[in-house]
C-alpha cells in the first residue's frame, strides 16, 4: 500500500531515518541462490554517506544483518529480512522543524496525511537514508539475474547541467560493464571532473544540484513484461519514483521521440549474429510493455537535493506566520552520484519480478 | 496481472481490436453516485477516431452499453462493466502481417510473449482501441472527482516540435477548465494551427508525429498519495505508460528541476488566501508522493504513430529472411490530440483511487 | 478488491440478477489453450436453473457470449471476458422489499453499507446468480488442468441431515471421474434419492434445506500452494466463502481431527508405485499450505436457502416498525445440486492459479 | 505472494524457527495510536512456550523489539517492524531429519517446492513459532480495534473431545471480556481441568490432542466486509488458515446450518434497545460477506500437533527406502491453549482492516 512494491518478488521497505533500524523484507526469491556478501557490501557502499566531499558526512557502517530467508548464505525460500541499525543519529538537529516545514522536503504533506503523528526526525520514513535497505535489495537481485545473463549499469548522464556521453543505444554486455561501477560513474572523465567542480563550487554556495540518471539493462530475453498497466515501463517507473528527489524517467528516446517522425523514431528489424535484432534502439527495449531483446535504457531525472544551507521561506504549519528558515545537519550538495547504485537497485528488482512472472 | 490497475478502485480492461468486443470493469466506485451519460459520451467523443483530417478513418460510435453496475444512473456499488461493441473492422488487412512484425508496434514482442497465440488482428490487446473504455472509465471519475472539487485538463503542449504555451504552474480551477476541451486542445491557437498543418504534410509524406501532453489537477486537498512506491508520481507514472505510445512522463519542473540549484527549485512555503501554499511550483503539486494542494501537473512523451506508409524494414520471424513491409489499413498520422482524454482519464482514475484512499 | 480473485490469474465477476447482464474477465490464462464450449455449456448447465423440481423455475439460457481474450476458440493471452444477458427477469417481485430486508439475505447489510444504493432486484450483486459466471470461469480452468492431469469433482454429500457416502481419502482419477457430474451428483444413488424426497417434502411446507459439498482433485503435483497466508486452504476457502450460503469449510480429517490424537491424525509415509505416498489422507492433500501429491479433499457447509415461502419477521429499516414478510417470486428449496459444480469452479481456478505460481 | 495479508493493513511475516530472528511488519496502521507495550507482553505471554506443563519447553522470552513506526509509544504512520530475536534453538535435534520427513509437517512439501534449499531447523518458515509476530500484530490490533468499541476472545472449544460450553450468540460484550483471557482460556473450568487431565493422559503416552477453538467479536459496526471473495467469512478463512494446525473453520452455525431448515436457520429481525438487531444469530454476524452488527462467531479446528515421541512409518526422500522415526526435540502435547491468542490475533487484523475500509 505504499512501502512495497513487486508481484513474483514483493519488496517491502521499513524503518525511519533516526529510528532504532531501517530494512527490508524481500519475499519470493527464488530458493537455492548463492549470494556473496562481500559484492553485497561493495554495490551497497556505492551509495553510502561519508565517503567523498560531495556526499553527506553523516558516517554509517550500513552494514545489514540478516535475519531471516538465508542459511549458509543461500536463500531458504522463506522471506528474506535484513536490518540495518542506525547508529550515528543527531535528532537534536531537527527538533525546530516540526512546525515550520522545508521546502522541498516531505515535512508539511507528511505532517498534514499523518496529523502530526509523522516521525519527522531526518525525514523520518521519507528520508533517502531508505535507499539502503532498497540497494540491498537490488544487490541480491543484481546477482541473481546475472545468474541469466542480465546485466544492469547506471551511470551519471547529467550534473548541473553538465553532461557525461549517453550509452550506446545498441550497447553490448562487455562495454556496460566496463563503463560501470566507477568511484564517480561517468562514461567520459573530463565530465566527471566537470561535474565535481561544480559541485563544490555549489557546495561552498551553501546550494545543491541535480541531475540525471542513465541505467542499461542488457541480456534480457525477448517477452517479459505485460501490456498495458504491468509493462516494463510501468513498472520500472513505478519503482524508481520510490527513490526521493525523482521527478521524471523516460525510455528510449523518451522525450526525444516527441520531435522525431514515425520513420525516423520506428526501430527497423534485421537480424544479427542469429537473431532477431533491431538496427535502432529508440524504443529503450520495450515494445508494447515487453521486451524486446534490445538493450532496455531509461533516464531519471533527479531534482537538486532540497536540503540547502541558505535561507528559506517556510510557514509555521500551527500559527501561519512566515518563518525564516535555515537547515543546519548534514547534507549531500548533490545526491545523483549516491542514486545510482538505487536506480540500478530499483531497476534490477522489476526485472528480476518480470523474469519470475515467465 | 496486466491489465488492471489500481487499489480502492480496481480498473481492468479488456478486449482485442477486432474482437467482439472491448471493455472495462471499474470495482470499487462509490455507492450513489449519479452519472451524466451525455457529457461521458462528450468525453469519450474527444478521442473518437473519424473526426478530423489527422484521425484515422475508421469510424465507429464507441457508445458503450452498462451492463452492471448502474442502476437508473446511479451506481449501486457493484462492479461497473461498460462494453463497446467492435463493427467496423476489417481483419483481411492485418493478415499478412502475422510473420513480419511491424517496426515501432507490439507485433514481435507478442508473439513471443504468446507463443504466437495472440490476436494480431489490429494490434490485439495492444491496440490503442484499448483506450476507449479506459477513457469511459476516466469520463467517470471525472464527474465523481468535480464533486470533491477536483478538477482535471490537459492539453497538447507539442507536436512535431511545434510547441504551444505550457499550463502557468500555478493554474487555478477556472483557467483550468476554460482551457480545455476544445476540438484541438491547446492554449495558443496559433500553435495549435501550426501543429494541424504540421500534421497534414507528415500525413501527405505518409509519415507520422508524435509530441507531448500536458496534464494539470487542481483543488487537490494536502494529503493524497503515499511514500515510497505508492505516492502520485509512482501511480499516475504507472497508470499514463499504460497508454499505447506514451515513452517518460515527468513531474512539476521534471527533467528541467535536473539544471538546477536547490534554491532555484525549492518551492518556498507562503500564505495565500488563508492556506498554505507555495510560491512556486516546481515540485508540480507533489513532495513525498503526497500531495501538497499546489496544482498537480505532469507532461508525458508520445512517440510517433508507428503505423506509417512508408516502406519499412523488417524480418519474417519464422523464415529469419528480411522483408521489406508497406502497412495499409486506416491510421492516424499523430495520435496526440486524441490521446489527450486518454491521458486525463488515466489521471483522473488514479487520483480517485488516492481520493477514496483516505 | 471484493469481486476479484487470483493471483497469476484473476477472476473478476460483475454483475446484478437483474442488470442488463452478469459476467467475468479472466486475466492470466495461459496463451494457446484450446477451449472446448460444447463442454463448458454442459459444465454450465449442472448449475442451471429451471432443469427439476428442486430447482428455482426461472429459465435463462445463460449462455455465455465470448467478448475477448479467444480467438479461434484458443486463448490469446489478452483477458478473458464472457457475459451472459439477463433475460427473465421481473423485477416487480422485489419492489416491496426494499424497505423490509429478507431474513438471511443481504438485503439489509447491503443497505448499510451503499447507502440504500445497492441493486436490490433479485439480490443484486449478492445474488446466487452471480455463480453462473464462475462456472463459466470455472469451467475453462478444468479443461486447462486436465492437461496438466489434473482432475475435480465434487458431489452432494450431505441434504437435510441426509448423508451419501464420502469419497475414499486415497481416492483415484478413474474413481474420481465416475462418481462425478451425474445429474444428482451423488456416490449412492440411495441416498440421493432420500434427498430427493426430503427436498420435495421441504418444497411442500415452503421451506428449504441445506446441505454439505465435498470436493476432491486428483493428479496434482507435490509442491502447489505456499506457506502461511497463501496456502492451498487459504486459498480455497477464500475463494469458495464467494459462494453464496457456504458457512464452513474443512479439508481432509478437518474439524474431526480435532478429536483425534497425533498418532491417529498423521498420515505415514510409504512409496507407493515409486512414487512418495502417505498411507492415509487426513490432511486432504496438504501439509503447510503445500500440495503433497495426495488427492486434495474439502468440504464446504451450505445453509438452507434464505428464501422460503413462510411469513417471517423483520423490521422496516426506514421506520424501525416490526413487519411480516412473506416472499414471493421463484427459489430453489435447496441450492445444494446447483452449487455442486460452484464448488468445483472455485476450486479449479484456485488450482490453476497456484500452478501457474510454480 | 505468501507470507502476508491484508489490503488496507498489510501484515507480513518473516522469520524461520532457528533464523537469526522472525517479526513482522505491519503498513498501514493508522497514525496517532498510542500502544501501551505491557498489554502486548500480556497478550503475546498468552501463547509464549514454557508456561505449562502442556506446553512445550522450549524458553524465549520473545519479546519484541520495535525498529520502526513507532516513536514515543504511538504509531507514526511508516510501517512498524518488529523483530524477534531468536535465542533458545538447538538446531543438533533436527539435523537427521532433512532427508526423513516427519509425518503431518511440512517437511516433505517444502522440501519439493524449495528443491531441497528450505530452512529444516525447527520446521522453519513453517514452524509455529512464526505465531508469535503474528500475536505481536493481533495485539496492536486489538487495542486499536478497542477504541472503536470492537472487542475480540476466544476460548477453547474442545480439546480431545471434550467439550467447553459455546459462546451464546448473542453474547454482549461485558460477558465476552469477562470469559476471555484466563490462563487456560475456556468457559466451564470443570471441562477445563478434564481438558487438562486429558492432555496429561496424552502426553504420558508420548501422543498428543486437537481441539476447536471458538472466536467472538462484539461491537462491529453493520457494513464491513465486502461482497463475493471479500467478505468477512473469505478474508478471516485466509488469516486463520495461516495458523498452523488449522484444518477447518465454520461461522455462525457453520456446518450444524446444513442440518438446519431455512425457517430454522434464518435469523429474524427485531428492534433492540433501539437498534436493528436479529432475533437469533446463525448467520454468526455475517450476510453477504458483510457484518449485520450481531457479534461476530467463528469456529476453527485444529489439528493434534503432529510431533509425538511414538515411532513412526517414514520414507528417506532421497533413497525411497522406509524409515522408522522417532522425533526427540521439545514439543506441545496440545497446541490448542496457544493457539488461542493467535486466532484472536487473526481475526483482529482481518477486522481492523476491513474496519480501515470503510
Amino acid at each position: 500500500m505504499s512501502s512495497e512494491f513487486g508481484d513474483r518478488i514483493k519488496v517491502h521497505i521499513f524503518g525511519q531515518s533516526h529510528a532504532e533500524g531501517i530494512g527490508v523484507i524481500i519475499d519470493g526469491l527464488p530458493a537455492g541462490e548463492r549470494i556473496d556478501f562481500d559484492r553485497i557490501n561493495a554495490f551497497m557502499a556505492r551509495r553510502a554517506p561519508g565517503k567523498a566531499a560531495y556526499a553527506t558526512k553523516r558516517k554509517e557502517p550500513d552494514l545489514p544483518e540478516i535475519l531471516s530467508g538465508i542459511t549458509d548464505d543461500v536463500t531458504c525460500g522463506a522471506p528474506l529480512c535484513a536490518v540495518i541499525r542506525n547508529s550515528d543519529t543527531r535528532s537534536g538537529d531537527y527538533d525546530s522543524l516540526k512546525a515550520v516545514p522545508r521546502p522541498g522536503h516531505a515535512d508539511y504533506t507528511a505532517a498534514v496525511k499523518y496529523g502530526g503523528a509523522n516521525d519527522v526526525r531526518g525525514g523520518g520514513h521519507f528520508s533517502g537514508r531508505l535507499t539502503a535497505p532498497l540497494c540491498f535489495a537490488g544487490a541480491v537481485a543484481v546477482q541473481i539475474l546475472e545468474r541469466y545473463g542480465i546485466d544492469i549499469a547506471a551511470h551519471i548522464l547529467a550534473i548541473g547541467g553538465i553532461y557525461d556521453k549517453g550509452y550506446d543505444p545498441l550497447i553490448d554486455r562487455n562495454t556496460l560493464k566496463n563503463s560501470a561501477h566507477r568511484e564517480f560513474p561517468v562514461i567520459d572523465e573530463k565530465a566527471g571532473e566537470a561535474m565535481k567542480s561544480k559541485i563544490a563550487e555549489t557546495a561552498a554556495l551553501g546550494d545543491s544540484l541535480g541531475g540525471i540518471i542513465e541505467c542499461a539493462v542488457t541480456g534480457l530475453p525477448v517477452g517479459l513484461g505485460n501490456p498495458m498497466f504491468d509493462g516494463a515501463e510501468n513498472l520500472i517507473s513505478r519503482a524508481v519514483f520510490g527513490i526521493p528527489a525523482v521527478k521524471g524517467i523516460e525510455f528510449g528516446a523518451g522525450f526525444a521521440s516527441a520531435e522525431m517522425t514515425g520513420s525516423e523514431n520506428n526501430d527497423a528489424y534485421t537480424v544479427k549474429d542469429g537473431k532477431i535484432s533491431c538496427e535502432t534502439n529508440n524504443a529503450g527495449g520495450i515494445l508494447g510493455g515487453i521486451t524486446n531483446g534490445m538493450p532496455l535504457i531509461f533516464r531519471a531525472a533527479i531534482k537538486p537535493t532540497p536540503s540547502i544551507s541558505a535561507e528559506q521561506r517556510s510557514v509555521n504549519i500551527n500559527t501561519f506566520e512566515p518563518e525564516l528558515l535555515k537547515i543546519k545537519g548534514r547534507h549531500d550538495p548533490c545526491i545523483v552520484p549516491r542514486a545510482v547504485p538505487c536506480v540500478e537497485a530499483a531497476a534490477a528488482l522489476v526485472i528480476l519480478d518480470m523474469y519470475l512472472q515467465r
